[in-house]
């Protein structure tokens, strides 16, 4: 089969692709980036169907192993385009790149448009600004096997580039939805499912909660928390016990606590 | 009183300050590098006294309120330095400074050495590099109430600048140690903690174990894990159940899940 080769870090095919780091040609286009070859084999196995896929083999670690991935996708009906080392790292985002990147579909639906069992078990993140924090938290979202993480009132996209790589490609296999703050709250209304806000501002410790039946754990902003609106439409308040001097845990660790907790319950009773 | 102003960002004072970015130079002359101005609040609230003070009233977000730090800073008996904006910026290393830069005496000491009550609740970090993951568990450990945070054959000196930045001062209110492994274990033993050492690799899942003793949770670096030696010599190996495609939840967050579990047990055993 005939490949298409790019050596010259100027050809303009490749500025197509680092234009994808932009918010707006990602939403014009459909499409987002993803590289990294651990990354690429989860969302291969979540179902994600690349539209092109860009690969150096001087850049692999393990090229005779990894090119497999290029032929598999490739006989998925993918275009796929080798890249001398130098036109790689132009397109590369990452520090040390490992010679794949990826064009994929963007991901992210309504939540309305979710299809969940009858005892969610949801993580929403009220506009986290942090790619780091939301990449972090979809980590433990598909550690612990939540069924979607809804962004209320986003301020980062899901195809954001360090949002998918600091989600090491979990945002292709975790259910991952966007609504206005008053449709999360809605929606959860409409679904029986119990809506639990961490915050520090209560008495309530986050052990107190019976998180086995439908149930959203919600986080709010880095700086601000959850607002004062969400707060009030919360079906109960809960606090992380902090004793220190700072009083300031990190967010994605704050929603991974309070998740172990609820994975403790539901499997206690699941038993 | 007579005070000390730089304008001109090429003073050499100024590369003093910036050469404490090197581990060297930190070890040679006892003293790091500490940023921002809540940073530099938590320090002072934990007894740190700093050995000079960098400041620019520019760069300030509230100078009124906060000049107050730099008058209590030099009754405290350090130098205090005024800053142009060019010059604080030379020295600066984070995004977005605020006018706050102090140098203070490193902190960490041996296992050996720290006072512990009887009943200790440890973190043991082994070869942990990313000073960002141990920051984030500085601040977990923290909020915890962890009564010492101890590096086995540490790679990240406790005075890096990023990882100052990312414990958010919290290095300087937890009390933190190095040690070689072997001695973090000899150690743990002669003092009878219960060494709970954290891996994918065994079917005890982290809640079965009962943390209301003297305890020390540990955890490895981020992408083997623990050693095979320590592993051996931990009293048990707990995994955290995960049920996702990828496995691998950040090493900063599997630490805190278990230290909270342990709170959870702490507490509960405490009423």
């Amino acid at each position: 089969m005939h490949e298409l080769v790019i050596t010259s870090p100027a050809n303009p095919r490749l500025r197509a692709l680092t234009g994808l780091r932009r918010r707006r040609a990602r939403e014009e286009s459909g499409v987002t980036l993803l590289e990294g070859y651990e990354e690429l084999e989860l969302a291969l196995s979540a179902g994600v169907r690349p539209q092109s896929l860009f690969y150096c083999p001087e850049l692999m670690l393990d090229p005779d192993l990894q090119s497999r991935v290029v032929r598999d996708v490739r006989a998925g009906g993918a275009e796929v385009v080798r890249l001398g080392r130098a036109a790689f790292e132009k397109v590369a985002y990452r520090e040390g790149p490992d010679g794949f990147l990826a064009v994929v579909p963007s991901v992210g639906r309504g939540f309305e448009e979710l299809t969940l069992p009858a005892d969610p078990f949801l993580l929403v993140c009220q506009g986290v600004e942090k790619p780091g924090n939301l990449g972090a938290m979809l980590r433990t979202a598909d550690a612990a096997g939540l069924h979607a993480v809804v962004a209320a009132d986003p301020v980062t996209d899901w195809g954001n580039p360090n949002l998918v790589r600091s989600s090491k490609g979990t945002v292709f296999s975790v259910p991952v939805a966007s609504a206005s703050t008053e449709q999360t709250l809605a929606e959860c209304r409409s679904r029986g499912v119990l809506v639990v806000a961490a915050t520090p501002d209560t008495a309530v410790e986050h052990t107190d909660v019976d998180y086995t039946g439908p149930v959203a754990i919600a986080v709010g902003t880095e700086k601000a928390g959850l607002t004062e609106d969400f707060m009030a439409a919360a079906d109960v308040r809960v606090r992380i016990p902090m004793t220190g001097r700072a009083n300031s845990l990190n967010v994605a660790t704050s929603a991974a606590i309070v998740i172990y907790e609820a994975v403790r319950q539901r499997r206690a009773s699941a038993r």
